[in-house]
């Protein structure tokens, strides 16, 4: 079965090649729009720059459009580096205000701006208002694809302009409407809902909902997270500092931006922190940016590590101490990753606030405790087992214990301090965390063992 | 700014215990409403037992739902547990279905059952359809509220319904309605939008869109994303196997549950692995969660320790070689983790088949080589830098270069193949990785090491 799919992939890759060798624009619009989303970003990945291209530039500027939003924004934007200005304009043209906001932020300055020139004078300046936001905040997150009507409007006008302009409307979320005055301030929203119980000649304000709920553009994401959970709606108007009506946030949209930046904490969480990496990308820049982050971590575990060549000399007595220290240092790594996992989940949760760092450290430490005492019996009965020296036991068993509890206390605090200092905590917290207990664990049982040396030899 | 935040919180935490204390069902209930969800969520999750309990029989059924629908499903579950059936399962009957659903889910059997029993019949014939079906296919994410008429139904009747009827459907997603035939089968769809144009005579048949799309109610999540990535449909009806509308799957439900199942992953990989942890959950349940998790983990790594046993004559030979032996290890589970997010990413993505071995081989041996050779040129220079000695460089080096690229070829390889095997990749990936890559890196080191001895000496 999955045999058997994999072979129809690769045929429909092979063959999409052979069509797009062929050329003909609409035999690969055909082809494209039959495929399902993922079955395309995977085709389209695995084309050569050449071929991915001239996809783009033989079919329409509208089917190109469709292809693009189809691929993760990675993978849209390199392919959009790569054709001339105009060509990218055309299809930008065609994508919805906010996803040509996140193609041309990501784009080289200099080609965002040729691509801006060309584009669509109404869509060019739409895009140039959306990419002043950050990504995280509403104006990054809104469309400016919403329906507004003046305060004077009737039933009548409302109804007859939708059903003109139905397909230009099909995108837009239309199940509600905004009533603005003259100078763009929300003053009502208009549910579809209500214009079916109303006579064609009812003045809208009659029928709209008075002071309706707006967010300003700086809103973050986590306060819309807030504010979508407490209302049940499925968008909200977005207004600039003059309270303007200036987008609308979807409730879809907060969720898919929340996702985005979950699976960016992932990333970061396994040191791929450069930015998305597929391994279609060329060799030199899947490398280099995996290479940023490993040689921090060379440099922090040669640094962690010279501990040990410290007590070289203990060492030397007591070889097997060697065999422990790897396992003292990945179970606190272990142990300060859960805390780290509890944190990071109890913030975003709002569970937890930064400040609380004895309530946490409490909570962190008295598991420690337990779980050290268990661990460290655990390593201390493999020592006794294996060499029969209850005092090996003994330095083991201690320092995986005491190293257990400052892990988790590591742990637990690192993401709430991190927090408090506008660092990502995603990014920082696991070198830091096995920094500082590498070197405490190495400390701690070489310590201890040159202190018990001659119970040891 | 951020102090007073906390001292507020702290403040209005206990205000509640007061109130709750005072115990006026109004007060409560109104304390209660002013608070956002996280803040909701925050002082519930700090209040003692009794005090939970005491909130939630004092205020009435609905207040008490419209809390528990702002609290993680951990904290609900924990909460409902806590109380008579009698009460719960009036709190449960104020429940959008696909809530109780996941709740009663996760309450033990015997509570289930008596939870049940008391709620209200139909709501309880909707929860129990819907709990047979796993949290993660269309029957599990789909909602019991929709909107369906009969094929004979005119423009008419239905806007006269939903006038009436507006209350009650206020939580309804009502931007489409279904059109049924005596069998329920779903025979067309209605859109709010089309409604407003018909003459209120018009027979429903003829403004429905016919054929309409629905999924079964066995769909995957990953097939409804994949679905909603297509249609840019709000929801989606769904259907059992013989063809009857039984629930209707809504876009934000499909992105909740892949949040949710992001999350999951997160913490697995995090080591957090029975389930959400939270800092108020009893002390012994925290650890030994964890430690369930630990356990499996120190066997591992006591495993993969032995073999710097089995050197230990080389190793008190070479004490240095001890100080590299952690900084192998640490950095190879660096290396691989990287592989391994890229693979778990991908795969999310389809940009990779679970069959591709080779592919994905070529593609990390080849990161691997070249990461590997900087790598291990760096810990060569640290070794000959402080000791002086060149073939302690060659051999910590060629080591730790040879593991990189063994270690990006498993953290590669690993998701996928686990994935064929239906393992759970988030959880078994990290310890698998380790293991091996630890073993194989001490055997490197310390196996050259033992051949060039004369040398090193």
């Amino acid at each position: 079965m999955e045999e058997n799919e994999t072979l129809e992939t690769e045929n429909s890759q092979e063959q999409l090649v052979a069509i797009v060798e062929e050329g003909k624009a609409e035999d690969i619009g055909e082809f494209l729009e039959n495929m399902n989303s993922s079955e395309l970003a995977f085709a389209m990945s695995r084309l050569s720059n050449d071929e991915r291209t001239k996809v783009l530039t033989t079919v329409s500027a509208e089917d190109a459009a469709d292809i693009i939003e189809q691929l993760t924004d990675a993978q849209a934007v390199d392919l959009l580096e790569q054709l001339p200005p105009d060509l990218a304009a055309g299809i930008l043209d065609e994508l919805p205000s906010a996803d040509q906001a996140d193609l041309i932020a990501e784009l080289s300055d200099n080609n965002a701006e040729a691509v801006l020139a060309e584009m669509d004078p109404d869509e060019a300046a739409n895009a140039r208002q959306l990419i002043q936001y950050e990504a995280d905040v509403a104006g990054g997150i809104m469309v400016k694809e919403y329906l507004a009507y003046p305060l004077d409007a009737t039933v009548k006008m409302i109804v007859d302009d939708l059903c003109e302009r139905g397909d230009e409307y099909r995108d837009y979320d239309i199940q509600y409407s905004y009533i603005v005055d003259r100078r763009k301030r929300v003053k009502g929203v208009l549910r579809m809902h209500d214009l079916l119980m109303a006579k064609r000649a009812t003045p809208i304000q009659d029928i709209m909902i008075q002071n309706p709920v707006f967010v300003p553009d700086t809103m973050t994401l986590d306060e819309l997270v807030e504010f979508f959970d407490q209302h049940h709606y499925l968008g909200v108007p977005v207004v600039d500092e003059k309270e303007r009506l200036i987008g609308v946030v979807q409730q879809a949209a907060v969720h898919e931006a929340v996702a985005e930046q979950r699976d960016d904490d992932y990333l970061k969480t396994q040191g791929i922190v450069g930015g998305e990496e597929f391994r279609t990308m060329p060799l030199l820049r899947r490398s280099s940016r995996r290479l940023s982050w490993l040689s921090v971590n060379i440099l922090l575990n040669i640094a962690a590590a010279s501990v040990i060549a410290f007590f070289q000399d203990t060492l030397a007595s007591v070889i097997a101490l060697a065999v422990f220290l790897p396992i003292i240092s990945d179970m606190s790594g272990c142990s300060g990753s859960q805390a780290v996992a509890v944190s990071m989940r109890e913030l975003s949760l709002g569970l937890v606030r930064p400040t609380e760092l004895l309530w946490v450290w409490v909570k962190e430490a008295s598991v420690g405790i337990i779980n050290g005492l268990v661990l460290g019996g655990l390593v201390a009965i493999a020592a006794v087992l294996w060499k029969g020296q209850p005092y090996l036991g003994l330095v083991v068993g201690v320092a995986l214990c005491l190293n257990t509890v400052l892990a988790v206390s590591i742990g637990g605090l690192l993401p709430l301090v991190l927090k408090r200092f506008n660092t990502d905590p995603a990014i920082a917290s696991g070198p830091i965390l096995t920094t500082i207990t590498d070197m405490c664990g190495f400390f701690l049982v070489l310590g201890m063992a040159t202190l018990l040396l001659d119970k040891l030899i």
